[in-house]
This record gives C-alpha cells, sequence and structure tokens, in this order.
C-alpha cells in the first residue's frame, strides 16, 4: 500500500524532496517517490510498501521518465524480495505497468537475474534478496555517475564554445533528476554551469502541449536556486533575435547511427533558430540512447498522440471536462496535429555529450567510435 | 443595455452569426455583436442598444480587433445619435473605452464628424443622425471590399507562387472577419482559395499564451467547411520538414518603413523555418498597418505583457484561481518572458499583400511608392 505526506510549506517554494530514495527499517524497507503528478502544486510523498503501490504508481505516471522508470522497476523486484512477496510475479506486475517503457523493464530484469542468481548460488532468500537491493542500488549509483559525468562533458564543452561565461541557456522539456537516477541530461549541463558560477540565465521553453517545462523544469530550476525565466515557444525566436541565447541544451529520446536526434516536439525549431543565429545546439543523452539499428532520421517512428491534447488545456487541479480530461479551448470535433517528437538532422547538431564524452561533429563514424568505446568500457 | 441571446444548436458547429450588424425597426434600431468572450464554446449574440452597452461590450472585448472596432464605435456614434443621446458624450465614452486603440478612435470621430457636419448644414437630428449612420456603413464596406481586395491579391500571388494548386497553408494568430468589416486579412486570402477549391489544407498554429488560433481561427475555419488542423505552434517544424507546408500567411500589427513585420509573438519562428525550408512567408495587412514613422524593426516598440498569461492556463469556462484568473501550471513565483509581438525582418518576408496591391521583394522604397499611391487614391 502506499501512504501520502504532502509537505506543503507556507511560502510553496521547492524543497529538495528526492524523486525516489529507498528506506530502511524502521522508516522501511520502502520505497519513496516524488509524485510527479502533483507537480508543481505540491509535494507529495508517495511510500510504497509494496509491488503493487509501486505498479500503481508507474501507472498513474506518480514516477515517469526513462531512467529513473529503470531504477523504480529494480527497486520494486527488492522490494518484493525483502518483503518476502513472490518475486517473479512482482516483476512481470511491474514490468507490465508500463509495457512500451524498454528501461523500465532493464532495471526490473537486471533486479530479478541479480535475485534468481544469489538464490541458486546461496539457496539463501535473506541474501537473494539483498542481492536484489545491491543491483538497484548499482543501477540508480550508475545512473547518477553517467549524469555527472555528461555534467562536466557538457560544461567544459560551454566553457570551450562561450569563453566569455556568463551563460545563458535555452532549454526544452524535462530533463532533470525527476527522470533520472542523479541530476539528468541537458538540465545536468545548466545546473553545473549554474553551481559553478557561470549560468547567467537558464530559459525554459514551456513545452507545449504537456507543459513539462512550466510544470516540471521550472520546478527544478526553482528547487535549485537558479536564474530561470519561462517562455511559450513561440518566444525563443524573440530571444535569438535579440541576441540572448548562447547555447541550445536538449535531451534526446533516440540518436539514429547517422546522428539524427528525436527529441519532444519543438526541438528542431529551436535547432534551425540556433543555426540561423550561429548559436551553439547541444545534445546531452547517455549512451544508452543512441540507437545503431536506426540509420538515420527518416527511419525513426514518430509517435503521434491524441488530439485532446493539444484542443485541451490540462492543469493539476482542472476539474474534468473534455474527452482527455481537460477544458476544450477549440471548436468541438477540431482535429489536431500532435507528434510526440520532432527530429533534427546531424547537421544542425553542434555537438552531442555523452557520459563517455563528446561527439563534434556529429557524424556517423564518430558516434560509431564513442558506441564501440563505450562497450567496451562496459565489457571490461 | 444588452440583451444576450445564446445559439446553442444540439452538434455544437460553427454557424454564421455576423461579427457585428445593425439593426433596423422593427427590432432596431440596435448595433448587434457576436460575443467573442463565449467563443468558442457558445455563440451568444450581444444586442446593444444605447452607447454605455457597447462601450461595456468593448471593455469586455466581446468585440476585438482593430479595423472592426473601429467599425463599432463608428456605428456607437450612430446608435448614439438615432436613439437621441447626447452625441458628443457617447463619442467621448466609446473612445475611453479603450484608449490605446487607434482604430476606435478614428472610427468614432469619423461618425461624429459626419454628424456634426449633417447638423450644421441642416438644422435636422434625423438627418444628422442618419449622416452619422451611413458614415459609419462607408466605414464598413471600406474595410469589406479592402479584404476583399487582400483576398484577390494575395490568392493570385499564391497561384503564381504554387502553380501547382493544393495549397497547404499554414497561419498563426486571428486575421478572419472576427477581426474585420469584412474577412479579414491573411484568413481571407486562405478562405478565397479554399472557396476556389484551391485550398488542400489550412494548418493553424495554436498561438499561445492566449489561443487565438485554437479559439479563433478555428473557429472560423470550422464555420466556413474548411479543411484544417490544430497544432501546438512548436510541431510547425515537423511540418515544414515533412514538406506540408506550401506557404505562410500571417497579418501584421505594424510595418516599419524598411518593411519589418511586427506580428504575434510566433511569426518571427516561423519565418525562420520558412526561410529554411523555402517556402514562401506571405504578410498579408491593409496600407494603414503601415507606419512611415517607424524606420525600422529595431525601432518597433514591443509590447511585454503579464507573466500570468504563461504561468498560467485559461479556458473559456474556467473557474477563477490565479493571478490572472487562470490555473497556475508553473511554480508559484516563476518570472515569465511574454512579449506580445515579434519583429520579422524584410528579408525573411517573400511578399506584403495589402488592398493596394502586393509589394515584393519587399523594400523601403517599393513601401514607399505603395503608401504614396495609396494616398493618391485616398485623396481623388
Amino acid at each position: 500500500m502506499a501512504d501520502r505526506d504532502a509537505r506543503s510549506g507556507e511560502d510553496n517554494r521547492p524543497t529538495g524532496i528526492p524523486v525516489l530514495r529507498w528506506e530502511e527499517p524502521p522508516e522501511g524497507p520502502v520505497l519513496v517517490l516524488l509524485d510527479q503528478t502533483r507537480l508543481p502544486a505540491e509535494e507529495v510523498e508517495l511510500v510504497c510498501t509494496d509491488p503493487a503501490a509501486l505498479v500503481e504508481a508507474i501507472r498513474s505516471l506518480a514516477v515517469r521518465g526513462a531512467p529513473v522508470l529503470g531504477i523504480a522497476g529494480a527497486y520494486g523486484v527488492a522490494l518484493a524480495a525483502v518483503r518476502g512477496f513472490e518475486v517473479a510475479e512482482a516483476a512481470a506486475a511491474l514490468q507490465g505497468a508500463r509495457p512500451t517503457a524498454v528501461n523500465l523493464a532493464v532495471g526490473v530484469r537486471r533486479a530479478q537475474t541479480a535475485h534468481q542468481d544469489a538464490l541458486a548460488r546461496t539457496g539463501d532468500a535473506g541474501q537473494a534478496a539483498a542481492a536484489a537491493l545491491a543491483a538497484a542500488r548499482a543501477l540508480h549509483r550508475e545512473d547518477a555517475e553517467a549524469s555527472a559525468r555528461m555534467a562536466a562533458h557538457g560544461l567544459a564543452l560551454l566553457d570551450e564554445l562561450l569563453p566569455a561565461g556568463g551563460h545563458r541557456v535555452l532549454t526544452h522539456c524535462n530533463t532533470g533528476a525527476l527522470v533520472s537516477g542523479g541530476e539528468g541530461t541537458a538540465f545536468a549541463v545548466a545546473l553545473a554551469a549554474h553551481r559553478s558560477g557561470r549560468l547567467r540565465r537558464l530559459w525554459v521553453d514551456e513545452t507545449r502541449p504537456l507543459l513539462q517545462g512550466a510544470r516540471l523544469t521550472a520546478y527544478e530550476a526553482a528547487r535549485n536556486d537558479m536564474a530561470y525565466t519561462l517562455l511559450t515557444d513561440n518566444a525563443a525566436g524573440s530571444l535569438f533575435a535579440a541576441g540572448e541565447v548562447d547555447a541550445v541544451l536538449i535531451g534526446a529520446d533516440r540518436i539514429a547511427a547517422d546522428g539524427s536526434v528525436a527529441n519532444k516536439v519543438g526541438s528542431y525549431p529551436l535547432a534551425v533558430l540556433a543555426r540561423y543565429h550561429h548559436v551553439p545546439f547541444i545534445v546531452v543523452a547517455p549512451v544508452t540512447t543512441m540507437d545503431p539499428q536506426t540509420p538515420d532520421g527518416a527511419s525513426i517512428e514518430v509517435e503521434q498522440r491524441p488530439g485532446y491534447e493539444v484542443t485541451e488545456v490540462t492543469a493539476p487541479q482542472v476539474p474534468v471536462a473534455g474527452a482527455g480530461g481537460g477544458i476544450p479551448v477549440a471548436p468541438l470535433g477540431t482535429q489536431a496535429y500532435n507528434p510526440a517528437f520532432d527530429v533534427t538532422p546531424p547537421e544542425l547538431v553542434t555537438a552531442i555529450v555523452t557520459e563517455e564524452g563528446v561527439v563534434s561533429p556529429v557524424t556517423a563514424e564518430a558516434l560509431a567510435a564513442l558506441c564501440a568505446r563505450s562497450r567496451q568500457v562496459t565489457i571490461s
């Protein structure tokens, strides 16, 4: 079951509640999540005391974002093992909570394999549970380390490209701690610049239609005391024209073998604006985002999402009204074009920053070499 | 006073209710407005039987948009005169309803001058009232004629630029009958293409933050049975990349002497995308939009609007919550950058279409010649 514990301070400023944490006795063993469905209006902790509660949290999007889902799934297996639930059954339920989330399945399997191996080796349920928990913690730590390395590589690149400092960085969608075991991808670079005193301004695209920028990136910027300003996606052009953007930092959902980058819709127009204004356009993503099986941008299939995300507006506290649970703003019957992603060709990408280093210029050869190096590191 | 008469059919499809009409007895004399604050959720007619009701309708934005405000103001003076109110007092109240709306003052003064002249000439209140009404009708007719001429010039230009037909046109903000005595500016061109069977698709940018595209342009497209599709502003890049946009058609709020175009924020990014994809970017605006006193784009002052338009979402039926009457989506205390307009330099504008003809390429000399020709036409 899940307990909810709201922390709403008088001043409503975001606090430092971790996105996800494992608690040992006496509080635990439990997995505690920051309920992302309530952000930024409220910071509510969701305490999962059994795998079923975590399945429900994943289904309801209380926890979301590729890397953090994998970590949550691994901890879920550990929770099942430690609490004496049937591990295989829990693992299947967790994987089924969001069947298309690859990272979730990978994380679940990693903890489950560790559990099975330890059980086969020792025959001891306690040692097997400990092995599952160790696997979850290792995944969590590795993801945090990858974030830290991306941040360091990205900050070094920023400093190289913009030696004058005082970086004014534009970002899109949400790429911070809410989707990561660490501090994220593009957002982690901006945060590193902030901590080193070299971030003058973080420009936050609101990121229609789901407003991840307004809701989540603004929340993360506020909780880190960064100098940030929110804007509608279409106001970015005015900032570029005014010379107010020194670099664009975005994440990636998938990177094809030729360096084409699929990311949240609205990334490509930023790449075109950046090119027109001679501003670096930097993609920050872990090596696992690279997909050598997808040769180029044209081969990336872009998910089309429901039209009601565009024809209705939603907000955390809105009473239900339209087909999508929001309030209709367009005439009834209006059709919408609502691609989840767009694809930026490699010639518009200044650099791709990974935990294994920076690729610039972005070419198929350089990406292949980076992937090969990464595999060697992993195997060794 | 104003009466309200809601027409809500079973299927909720937009009807052909005029944006503004003058009714003679037995119903009138009254000025009937389509209440734009209720669109697209409801089509409600607002019947103004006295100038005070019209003042309130202007203040509440039931009627809005530069040209149509001028026409409404002129009819307001006529209404005062016909109904026996003090005309000078009514004219002052109407002008004061939105003091910065230049067209409103111009329309009011035109009808008031006609009234004064006729009164001085004939000494007859009835003839003076008839003269005020005739002036309002002339302004209404002239604006409709200008729309029709812009539509014809614009359609001819489209056909010249895109001889293959089957035009797929992208537009931004609202530029149709709701803001005009006729069928508008950019929207009127798309409508002419539709009526001649040469519009394959109208792509409608939702136009954050106030969603004039989703609310009003989609409404106008639906009521004209056009093939239209709504999109978030940041999804336009995907359409360009897919080769799905043949031309961009937008209006203008002000055109500087060098041809720089100030228009709703989000226009400039479309111009950059259009250039990158070799797509014509066409501005449609009456000659009155040209401002020879403003030498260039840098001289255009851009209004910064309240941040709550970005940090909150609003919809016609939303219960009041935040500072701006909407629902907060960003963390409390979030600062927003919210320019009302952006400026597109002339080198990104393929053509400017006016009621007096088309300027292409856009140069200071060509615009000056057009303005001079227009003044001759007006004087003659």
